[in-house]
């Protein structure tokens, strides 16, 4: 088995993700993460659950974490965005 | 010890969220959980990582569920959202 594939969620349309996620899970690999920060991460959301709903039913969360990165803005100044990480795995049926 | 107390998190200012935290934390609960859909999702993130980080650093994220709810659009015909739970609780010091 390969390691854990990542995933970066950012603005394109959810289902470039779906696609993405379908694709390294067509690899012998473990999980999936998918990462995202700020208000990319509800789309983060939305990719685990089309994917889970309409094509991979035996797609389970094995873990969600949060927290908070610092980051610069376009001022170059340091601010606090939240970041989340989910993990999915695939049930072997 | 009461029930958990739950937050729906909506479209106001998230500190609205960081104080309704503080506030159910200030009454005998055991946990807090914050409720979003869709967009909110992201808000709700923010809202239990800026409580932890500026407020209440021995708040601790006891679980994280996301899943998928049918509910009517404007015109009426039902369509699904993410939605998400964060489970907050206090670490006793």
């Amino acid at each position: 088995m390969e390691d854990d594939a990542v995933i970066f969620i950012g603005d394109k349309p959810v289902m470039n993700y779906v696609l993405a996620v379908m694709t390294q899970f067509n690899k012998p690999i473990a999980s999936v993460i998918l990462k995202a920060r700020g208000r990319a991460i509800s789309r983060a959301v939305d990719t685990a659950e089309i994917t889970r709903n309409r094509f991979m039913p035996n797609l389970t969360v094995k873990n969600i974490i949060i927290g908070t990165e610092s980051i610069p803005n376009e001022e170059g100044k340091m601010v606090n965005v939240s970041s989340m990480e989910i993990i999915l795995t695939k049930q072997e049926s």
